[in-house]
């Protein structure tokens, strides 16, 4: 069976709610085919074109897509397989009010880089770069002169909220923006179903990321996106927030006001997670947690930070 | 020339301070072998070993080491060719009002859990492991029948403050309590030289540790450890606070009382590195910051956290 296309022109979202309305119903266990344009809508085309200010939509989302028999308190999983690029180029760029250092005398706010594609050495057509298995698998973007690897990241993925509508620019417990460049080619990301249908949608891809994105951005791209969707019904262990396997490593991820709460949240998921897989306590589950992998930053930028804890594989099975 | 051995017992230092009294004065470029005693001064040998609070006096760190011809602007190098556990025994244990998780109802404070060391394919004698090139190299510690490689972590390494006494139980820009994987076999860390002879001291060495040391230790463990101090005078780019360079990446490391200012930080420094590497803008080396590498996390649980910016090493040279 050909994968089902599911394109930003069919639907796209600014905001994840409790209540949306699908644009495609999936199958259990079905693989599509997920187009996104750029975060920015394909207003940034050159180095002139500059962001005066986060645009009010921002990070469009291809979807929703109702994933048949997804009821709230399942687990949607949604195994990535490949994150083709379908630009010839990136964009990396500041706008005042937004990043890390934006308050910093010595940079421009706004500022805009174009990252060219580079496609040697991709088997892909129409200069794209595809990351499968969990790595870049050629292809460079150009930045200044130096050429980075194209290493996808979907910027911006989730299902609908339990009850309040939540911006495409903010990540929380249903995902979002949560800007983790573990939401690549070879990672199955784990969902908590919210609502009937689960209501998946996603976009603001990346061609290359740093953890963190510093500036308020990565290589920002359009991208087709391969995944397999599938419900996990009456899970072992529910999920509050979202769970990535990455085939290294199984890393909660948490977002939240400040770093130290995302931090405290990705840890106590993790220690949850160490208990039920061996039988420890909760206090051997914490001291564990000590020994073994350890606290990540996905992105410091966005309403709200988010922070991981990644356990790796040889220590912790995905309980579903 | 056999390398000297500076042991604990011929010196050591529960705070970094301005003025410090050397118990050895190496040459420049000398080869050294430092002996460490685990953080606790081996006051925990058993799981009924219990620590109630932190002791005044922690984390004893061997030294301080005069180096010669290093003065304040220098830089002070630290090749870390080796660590050698040096027990049969790690400790990872929770102590009241400590840990990230210190307020959890459902994790016993205090808490202690010993952990075997497992010499099985260690080629060191009694007990031991080595961890040589960047990794470990054989032999694991054991928590609740779960095998962890030997993967040493020099915990607390520092020299002379510029103005304040800090505890060894504290990081800040003279190094310290950094609790930072990365200060392992195979890392060269370079300090800021506040103070005539620099005043090297380490100590504070683990068997294993998570980034982030959530509960407040790693598996804590006496250790040999091999290394070459030498001073970099007027360096082209001079430091704020400590860097390392572990072969794969040039990380910045920055210690602040929130993580937010503590990646504030550290991005920072890796912007001025970028900027003099690369003859970028400090716009440009700003968004390259946000491109590749990326923020990772220390230790989040001292009475400062500590962050760092990793940016691998085909992207950034030590300017020293």
């Amino acid at each position: 069976m050909p994968r089902e296309l599911v394109s930003h022109r069919d639907g796209h979202v600014y905001e994840f709610a409790p209540e949306m309305e699908p644009v495609y119903e999936a199958a259990d266990g079905e693989s599509l085919t997920i187009e996104t344009i750029d975060s920015l809508n394909g207003a940034i085309q050159t180095d002139d074109d500059l962001l005066d200010a986060i645009p009010e939509e921002v990070n469009a989302a291809t979807g929703p897509i109702a994933v048949e028999g997804a009821s709230p308190g399942d687990v949607l999983a949604v195994e990535i397989e490949a994150v083709r690029v379908t630009e010839d180029v990136g964009r990396v760029l500041t706008a005042p009010g937004f990043g890390l250092l934006q308050d910093d005398p010595e940079i421009e706010h706004p500022a805009t880089r174009v990252t060219e594609v580079d496609a040697e050495g991709t088997g892909s057509e129409g200069g794209a770069g595809e990351s499968g298995g969990g790595g870049a698998s050629g292809g460079s973007v150009e930045f200044e002169g130096i050429d980075v690897p194209i290493d996808p990241v979907i910027g911006t993925i989730g299902v609908a909220t339990a009850e309040e509508s939540v911006s495409t620019l903010t990540p929380d417990d249903h995902g979002g923006n949560l800007d983790t460049t573990d939401m690549t080619a070879g990672t199955t990301a784990y969902f908590p179903v919210f609502q009937e249908g689960a209501m998946l949608a996603m976009g603001d891809s990346k061609a290359a990321m740093a953890d963190g994105e510093m500036c308020g951005t990565g290589a920002e791209i359009g991208t087709e996106i391969d995944v397999t969707v599938s419900v996990v019904e009456d899970p072992a262990v529910g999920l509050d927030r979202p769970l990535v396997d990455t085939g290294d490593a199984v890393k909660t991820v948490a977002s939240a006001g400040t770093l130290e709460e995302a931090v405290e949240l990705a840890n106590r998921d993790v220690v949850r997670l160490l208990a039920h897989d061996h039988g420890f306590s909760r206090t051997e589950a914490y001291l564990f947690s000590s020994l073994v992998g350890g606290l990540e930053i996905s992105q410091v930028v966005d309403p709200q930070v988010t922070a991981r804890n990644a356990i790796p594989s040889e220590y912790l099975a995905v309980p579903f």
